[in-house]
């Protein structure tokens, strides 16, 4: 059994907040999208100082190229969402992140959210291969045949 | 010629905001999205009362049942960017709306994003054909073939 | 020795997300009020449903009538504070809430931010009465002479 | 009769965004904060490159040092106000600006907030006197006595 194959999703847990709902009273959809991205940083958090150390001392970053969201079920204020997170593809200086989001407790589907992001050096925003201390974090949430 | 051959985009204006930023100085990934909302929004001030009124007295509205977005270019305080909208497709009760963002003055590539809308009665968050006032906004801004 | 001076703040932990700073690299002066707010909502998980069933079964909600708020030192992406949170005056109808903003670990005094806020019928936007239970929460954390 | 006797506040325009409610169904309380920070930057345009250079060419910025809001009238999606700006007092690094939020049309009064924003160096965080070009844009907006 490859370690890939057992590799478990990070979890993240978010409770939907007063000011995160639209007019239509649910959750606006761009909000999903902020989410994961605190998912990504909380997974991030083996890193020495975490994502923070890694933006603010080492000048690199993880900006989005691709972005998709499918909307299953809507959620509203004080709902409680889990954000499953885990790697779908490992490239050279790209990620593929996968968010499987669903509603806790019960486990109804709420969304799927996909991520690619790019490491660059933030000081000319051009990409760069991933050090190894981050590769090393991915790996250990790369699904099977990542 | 067709009406879709000849159909414009709607083009909506935005200067970016103090706030709209991360900590990597550049425009953080999920605020397209809302720009993007916004056009849409603008795109409909034709109905009677605009989007506000389909929402708050119709309790219709259009949530995201699928979206994406595909990153070019970074944007920084103070840029300005315009978002131009049109229609892919027009289905029986759901629109597929895209997005070209580009700088301004330059048109430089900034982002393309799409979003899949579907109307629902608000009340119970179930799809309902467009209404014909709804659809005739929409068709303004079809895309040949769409 | 009375309730009151005893009674503990609620400490409330917020770490600076990645989209909260702005375009000068500092936490954007408005986010404190949302983690402000987070705090009174995490303060009132005690009522049953906490504050979302307030809100979303009762009908009933606390909006601002006043708030303001004193910025000490800035934050920045990756830091963390300790929103404590006190109730400073207990009225008929009002609440004056008092959040002392403070870094951790070391304590450094960040912000102290006041919301004076009024418990409404939601339908028609009227002060009511403070209901027992949620006086009682709010009794837990009055200052002394409050 | 004095140049600040006459001196008109700095109008800026706002419609309510389809992501400015709260779970209440009116606008959230922290968003006003930004729309007078909009204010202010739209107020600075007639800086050589605006408030954009102010803080990306030059490195000097307008934090806040204290703000408040007094609540008037809540805002539903899709209302429009008017931020009415002024200077109520000028010093030798800070600025004292009143916001006075009506309705359009019909100028019910909907909130007034107050913003002391310190000049300061960006990149020491240290406070430094108004440069003669913005001390000279906020003189337009000075009422009377200020």
């Amino acid at each position: 059994v490859s370690a890939s194959a057992t590799a478990a999703p990070f979890v993240h847990r978010h409770r939907v907040r007063f000011d995160e709902v639209d007019a239509a009273g649910i959750v606006y959809f761009a909000r999903f999208f902020t989410w994961c991205h605190d998912a990504m940083e909380a997974m991030l958090a083996p890193l020495d100082g975490g994502y923070t150390a890694l933006v603010t001392a080492r000048r690199l970053g993880l900006p989005a190229v691709h972005v998709e969201a499918d909307y299953r079920a809507p959620l509203r204020f004080g709902d409680e969402v889990l954000v499953e997170a885990s790697v779908e593809r490992l490239g050279k200086s790209s990620v593929a992140l996968r968010f499987d989001l669903v509603r806790s407790p019960g486990r109804e589907p709420v969304a799927v959210l996909k991520h690619v992001v790019s490491l660059v050096d933030l000081g000319v925003l051009r990409a760069r291969p991933l050090p190894d201390d981050v590769r090393a974090v991915f790996e250990r949430h790369l699904r099977a045949g990542g």
